[in-house]
């Protein structure tokens, strides 16, 4: 048995992101589960049938319908992981009924008028959405130790926003221009619910782009990065694989910007940094370099004549893009050392 | 412009049978395709929505609603490619009409008692059932010349009876042994409609049994085998791959039994077959080596200590499997060369 | 039986181009199959091993060992579908024996001196080289209509070009910006030759770039783009499928251009042509809506406040990327209808 | 940083094996990891290249040329997980001076004659394989407790094993009776090395049989299981995955054996287990429910007028099916809990 300090709970405890959770926090030795819920919409049934027979049985815990008086009475510190819409509801709900709150939806990461506009759906609570602090935690750490209530990255924006915002901290990009991030993703991202999209022999060799022009993540890079609107192109492409962001960003830098001056850049921001691992200049990193662990490996390759950065970003979309930065969030939030229960640094490979 | 002979429908043109049916029948030069139709239930609706940009546009032919009069007056030939349950309801109906039939649903394969027993779905009318031929071309080509109504065969059922056929023929079956059958499917077997098993992240580098002990293919191998009920023991199981089947048969033989007296047993029966291909003994197929091809490719391995004959048969469950198989039926009983429009030898590879 | 007009060779028979050849010529009506080469250096023992049993054994042709003799003695037309630096070699004796001679290597579509400094291998003989017709058939139709040596597109730049071609006639580039080109590839079309790389466990759930800043189709796309050097950025991604090249290219436009504009000068372009389908703008492509054809789907997206063009342009790698292109090139040559041969319009899908 | 008790070592640590169990071992609280060795034919100097830039570097410890003085000064217990051939020699050796070994090629896990047979390959030291422990650990823990030299199990044997042992201890299965074990494994299974057959366009979207009657773990299986030569017809066929293998075994039962019986006899067996897990009568295992675990799930379904049942049986072939029990094997050396650094239940999934 190991000693536990924090009673933990997972609402959404049957998608992909509350599985993850689930993964990471049976061996997190500071947490103790006790509280997983389903949605409240009960639209996870369809899931559960499948392994009805497998894990979850085997688990000691079982998946309840989400009720709030059985949730706030179980747990100090709880995992919203619903589908964006109905997530931001109930974590403004439980934050303000005492819980620590950590909320992996886009609901909580916008302003309400950009909420609306990108998601076209009812926005969660004012007050939460302006208290709730946005959790990418190299930087803004001074932030989270002190939250009670956390927007949990996205995970396109996360792996944007690692690979460029030491250029626009250090003043390497040329402002005013566009930057593209050309993304690709991993089909867990889509979520658990089946599709037509995302049906096995539509996918199966296949890729394509989506919401061009229209993906939500858009305007919260721009935001993280604090560039003005219209500052960034974000493709989004779905990858014929499970798990796992790619991301290939081509940034206008400072035409008497040198290579070394890039290096030295983001060495300078990142390297006391325990989950970023930087590539040296003209190594690219690949997808399954991270798959399984919180980390972010970044590459990069300067085009001098064009004056042209091209940035490599890659992440585990469950891990850092989602439930491992819940996680490293909950550490610091806590007090606790940020890699506890999220020491493995060898991928899932092969 | 080709010459065009017969004016051909399909009903169910948006499945992956149909879809199959249209790229198959677009390049035969002695049909012209007149009519395609959804579902009458418009569940596939979710389907069109996806692809309306690409593919269906550039085809001349619209895809309509389902309506027996417009078939009617629009074809001599129609296939039905629908969901067993209404597939041969449908069928039953435009034979009745007049046209000839070839109906790829299992609807029509299987005594109206044992369909009940293993669809567990009402029956399509009995006098169709009765008058329909079942489709195996290679062993049923007399019945099926003269037929106006085919059951065309279920993928499994004409992998397994491929491979089994000849050693029940030729009498090297050690009768009243149970014949295990081994198979496994590539996803597209399953069909267009999404489903929790079929959603890419749970099945992407997975693989499981499925409907073991009760998939209804098994009552048809047997009666396609002409052996008694319980002969065969069927495990289904689904590849990560969009495409093909792939069977391992295990065979009690005769204990004197040689692997010349095997090998000429095959080909006896197969020598003058155009859609089958034997490899030497002892040579193994590969799943790819019949892709987009109506082919079926058989080898087998003799374990002579134990008595036991290996078969191992591949085809491409969307062509020999279904499609494929019902213009080979097409070709057969309209008098052409039977390889009409299924010319493509060389699979799809890589 | 075919009436057969001209006596067709291959020499490389045994790599992915290759068999690619032999699906298609296997069914063109105007051809006869009459030659099959593998490499001289015989480095296709290894491939051979695995198949023997298979393909090869069912097709009538032999695969020999190249001899000029034979092949110049035996064929009309011959492709050379051989790894760069030896495939222009062999390509250009044959030419200077008398056949027509379509190479699908990278050797003849640079000047020389390009060449060296981006494939870093010893050129083809330079009269060769520059009597060679670059084959991207839309682009080039009367010269190549009069060539006896056509050196056959890469399959990136067929698909990039294909995707900004049209922008830079039309006068929409704003010129001397910087185009990127955001290319994935299918792992065919690294060859058939293993290597750590193309392991399967490997690059099963991976996704990564390569060669960034050095990819030998960089110069080949600015050649045929008519654009100086440095003008493209490109960015080749290996993606864990077999088949398929994926386009995102990022173009700067004309501030005041409107998105019809747009879609009317790629209308104006590729209106009659019968491999190129445009969708509506805003509509995006699936690699898997042209695999298996020679078509090239191309959809856009404007961002009009950044004055950015997204298009997106797919392939299938070994069709219009390679094999296709080359026999659309044959049929140009002999006066014969494009898409002889290529008729196959509905994808392999799924 | 953790308290250390065992300096450990792996020779092979590039192989999947190798890196699988740094993977495990950078995480298990009793050891330290002390040399880290490649093989010493330096064939892998192909694997190293590719990711010189990414995890080695990050890791501490280089990865050295294997030198056996090294090897012996800095490690109390060395994994050899080197090619079968080489892997023995190395084992003994290192048994020979001292250290504890756990070699996880077939080396030393079949008497010398049959090793010849079956391997076809000069075998390791009589006396290292005479002495070495076969390290299945739930049915030879007195002995592997003892040990300072095991042959870990291979892959197959470990999941086939675990599925039948229970029956035939327990007199269940039908005496002398052929039992037939379908094997399917991902690709990671044949090793690192790149090959024609692992080439990635050769695998993607295939399935089929290898070694079809010759396959090495066969003897394994009936020696393990203490069966009669010639009791197993193995079949082992290559999944289009990294990972993982599946087991479909068909065994004839006593007739009047009923489903409860079965069920009683696979508790009594494995209830105390920390790593098997049964699943009730008719549910099926998949192969994700233990990829990333140390786990293998076995369910079963009883055709009771056939009087087979079939057993169903799933590991990670990396983990239960090689390092995974490797370390299970260290832990029950050194009197540790047996999950130590084995403790992850949830599967990396999806």
């Amino acid at each position: 048995m190991r000693e536990t300090e924090v009673r933990v709970g997972i609402v959404g405890a049957t998608g992909y992101s509350g599985r993850e959770l689930i993964r990471i926090l049976s061996r997190h030795e500071r947490v103790s589960l006790t509280y997983l819920a389903r949605s409240p919409e009960g639209l996870k049934n369809r899931v559960e049938t499948r392994s009805a027979g497998s894990e979850p049985r085997f688990h000691r815990l079982p998946v309840l319908p989400y009720e709030a008086d059985a949730c706030v009475s179980q747990c100090d510190v709880v995992f919203v992981a619903l589908p964006s819409g109905s997530s931001g509801q109930i974590a403004a709900e439980l934050w303000a009924r005492g819980l620590v709150v950590i909320d992996l939806s886009g609901d909580l990461r916008l302003p309400t008028d950009k909420y609306e506009v990108w998601y076209g759906k009812p926005p969660a609570p004012k007050e939460a959405q302006e208290t709730a602090v946005y959790g990418l935690t190299e930087f803004n750490r001074p932030l989270i130790r002190a939250a009670r209530l956390i927007a949990n990255p996205g995970c396109y924006a996360t792996c944007a926003t690692l690979a460029l915002y030491p250029l626009i901290q250090g003043g390497l990009y040329a402002p005013n221009t566009t930057i593209v991030v050309d993304a690709k993703s991993g089909v867990s991202g889509a979520g658990r619910t089946p599709t037509q999209n995302t049906h096995f022999p539509e996918l199966a060799g296949n890729f394509y782009a989506y919401r061009v022009g229209r993906h939500q993540h858009t305007p919260e890079i721009e935001q993280s990065l604090r560039l003005s609107d219209g500052s960034i192109i974000l493709t989004t492409q779905l990858l014929p694989v499970a798990r796992g962001i790619y991301v290939t960003a081509y940034v206008k830098v400072e035409k008497t910007c040198s290579i070394d001056e890039i290096d030295a850049c983001f060495h300078r921001v990142y390297d006391s940094e325990p989950f970023i691992r930087l590539l040296p200049p003209g190594e690219i990193p690949e997808l399954k370099h991270v798959l399984g662990t919180n980390l972010c490996t970044i590459g990069f390759h300067l085009h001098p004549n064009q004056g042209v950065l091209q940035v490599f970003s890659v992440i585990d979309n469950l891990m850092k893009g989602a439930a491992g930065q819940a996680v490293q969030n909950l550490n610091v939030i806590q007090g606790w050392p940020e890699t506890t229960g999220l020491e493995q640094e060898w991928p899932f490979y092969p």
